[in-house]
């Protein structure tokens, strides 16, 4: 007999297991008092009968409250109808704690309570379920890098600089003489070092000080940034599918059980097979036009936009080739219509909104100083960026996948809020 | 004849091939010129022959400049005496840039200059071994947790309160009407995520603004921190050796050319396996009593006296039960002697200092309310924290490795600074 968790109950048919965990709902029906336990990896039920089991411990069945802390030891008992297919026949309970009146009870509560018990509302099944799904996303990505031969290279959080200028960037004085930010993308370190390893990712939290109150903003958010040296747009544009669909593939494979609790159409996400549709941004102001809203071509797409041109697909789609205006300085210029940059963004289906955003970067230092010059950013803190295409520069491309807006598109979530354990928003920053 | 990368350029023989890539260095012998380059994945040795090889190719030789960048193709060709065993024999070179005078010469710079410079710096060999080992470490910490079943739970970094105190914290303004923190440690996020699902980690960067300067400090570093729900001192204790034992068998299994290329010493590393040496606090103090250091008992180890433990014994040593008053306010009390905590210090071995650091946790509310009072935190800030103990409190434990100390030690680096791709310190923010 000893400490099992509900995961690998199965083993253990027949014999006399621990299970340790908190109490999640009791109820009682003629002679049978049923206590539900959850361990972090499973619930089961655990059963006491009236005249079989210890007095002593259905007299403890009347004072445990919901998430008491209990360490439950009996019979491991196969019954088809238990949740899970298993069953405990209680034969002694030890309390560790009976917790106070939990707050969140299994009503309808507001969504500012909910993300003010943030650190209990990690403990409901659905919480539970996005954030496995959230790990899976991110192993996914991590192992697609790592397989294909990319080296991690942690971007710094601390920057002299910012990457797409200094309005919505978090500021930080630092040591009383300097100022610093928190970095908005690893975007150009990894620049420099696609120069160094060829091809590298970094991976981490990422800020932007938007007062932005959309479904689709946090302030603090985590991407996944890969760059490759000797690649053009069409590579990354590939690769960037590819990503995706192992991202899919190993959510299905793993999450299902996840999916199916958080009620997920898994037909959508079946769908998501190579090859994705790839259209000019040119070509989807067209069929934002088609369905009747006013767009003049030169102009960034909407939410909106966005979600007319998503639906218009039942995939993610990469619109490429953006007016060279509306992107971030550091985007290169389409050698054969320079009114375009070499950029692509992948819209999720389902109106989940921009996923990916990347391209092609300038690789010429004396083009690339002239961009710096017009975006009137301080040139001392980007002399450093110049040098990468003073030393041996090559066409290179990378792009950023945001994690939380690709688990909220895969869970299907209202609000990216859920698809990160302590979500940072414009009026959160609690717990 | 494809583009292919220099890693895999043994499959090639006898083929015509294309590498892209920078040059290392070239040099002339008779009628050969050679030319090296490397392209993130390794170096290989062009070869151009006078009088075989095409008189343009030639001409170019004379105009190459350090880290320009080329796309050499010709005929792979076995050659014991080539460094990697083969070498190219060149028909024809595509010059993408040629370099401007590169400001890393092979001769000896200072460390201000190559830091003002890290963005070149990552392309030389020895960054570049160092920061794969780094890649290999936090793989080998990852897999570690994922396959005992622990979940990913990303901390916030934008916090409202600290976690050990507030003057080695960065200050942020929160849009105007909240004041943040950048986090020193996901701990406390941990511990409520344990609560919900047994067992989780975390993984990102941590910041100090510590205004110190030694060889062992960085003001942003990456830690990953597991946390257990029902778990012990010495179930962490156990867990933290596993870790660390499974770090140095993932490196030396596949970073071993790596670690010769640092000439780091590998019978060292190979000494480390289980059980790793534990003493108690107590003990340590003997032991830097005996060595005839004045230290009385009550008082943290510094960093001489750190050294003098770690050279006593030959694998990383756990240090546990430190006096109370020296640990943080979430820190157990051994209740078989209260002047002590259940916490735990693993120091590195060869005088790299602590790697880890963790122990059990406060579990008794009431405790935990009078601790956080008396080390002067603001309650409401850590209403929540209190709020894991007041729902189903369990004993629990955890701790957190340093990635950046743990890669310096198993690389054998004088200074920590070498140990992340862009360092951040006291005097450093660029680039």
């Amino acid at each position: 007999m000893g400490k099992v968790t509900i995961d690998t109950i199965g083993k253990y048919d027949n014999q006399d297991v621990t299970v340790c965990g908190w109490l999640t709902h009791k109820r009682s029906s003629g002679r049978i008092r049923f206590l539900v336990l959850r361990d972090g990896t499973g619930t089961i039920q655990a059963t006491c009968i009236k005249g079989e089991t210890d007095n002593q411990v259905l007299d403890l069945y009347q004072e445990l409250t919901q998430e008491s802390s209990l360490a439950v030891t009996g019979t491991v008992h196969r019954d088809k109808r238990a949740p899970g297919g298993y069953e405990i026949l209680v034969s002694s309970i030890e309390v560790l704690q009976i917790a106070e009146t939990y707050p969140i009870a299994p009503k309808e509560h507001g969504v500012g309570f909910l993300m003010d018990h943030r650190h209990l509302w990690l403990r409901s099944s659905r919480q539970h379920a996005i954030l496995r799904v959230r790990h899976a996303v991110i192993n996914a990505a991590r192992n697609f890098f790592d397989d294909q031969g990319f080296t991690l290279l942690d971007a710094p959080i601390l920057t002299p600089s910012s990457c797409e200028g200094t309005t919505t960037l978090f500021e930080i004085d630092y040591f009383g003489d300097k100022k610093a930010f928190l970095s908005q993308s690893g975007q150009l370190y990894m620049e420099a070092g696609a120069m160094a390893f060829g091809k590298v990712y970094c991976f981490g939290p990422t800020f932007r000080a938007e007062k932005s109150k959309t479904r689709r903003h946090l302030t603090e958010f985590w991407m996944i940034e890969p760059e490759i040296a000797f690649a053009d747009l069409e590579t990354v544009m590939k690769l960037a599918e590819g990503l995706v669909v192992a991202i899919i593939e190993e959510v299905l494979q793993t999450r299902k059980e996840e999916l199916h609790q958080l009620g997920r159409d898994l037909t959508r996400l079946e769908q998501v097979r190579p090859p994705f549709p790839v259209v000019s941004y040119d070509e989807a102001v067209q069929i934002v036009q088609d369905a009747g809203e006013s767009m003049p071509w030169g102009e960034d797409f909407g939410g909106a936009h966005e979600t007319i041109v998503s639906n218009h697909f039942d995939k993610p789609v990469l619109i490429h080739r953006y007016p060279a205006e509306t992107k971030a300085f550091y985007m290169k210029n389409d050698p054969d219509r320079p009114e375009v940059a070499l950029c692509v963004d992948m819209l999720a289906p389902e109106g989940y909104g921009e996923i990916i955003g990347g391209g092609q970067r300038e690789d010429d230092p004396a083009l690339l100083g002239q961009k710096i010059e017009k975006a009137e950013l301080p040139a001392e803190d980007f002399a450093w960026y110049l040098d990468v295409r003073r030393y041996g520069s090559v066409p290179h491309a990378g792009f950023g996948l945001g994690i939380e807006r690709t688990v909220g598109w895969i869970c299907g979530l209202e609000h990216v809020r859920e698809s990160i354990p302590f979500p940072r928003l414009l009026d959160r920053l609690y717990p």
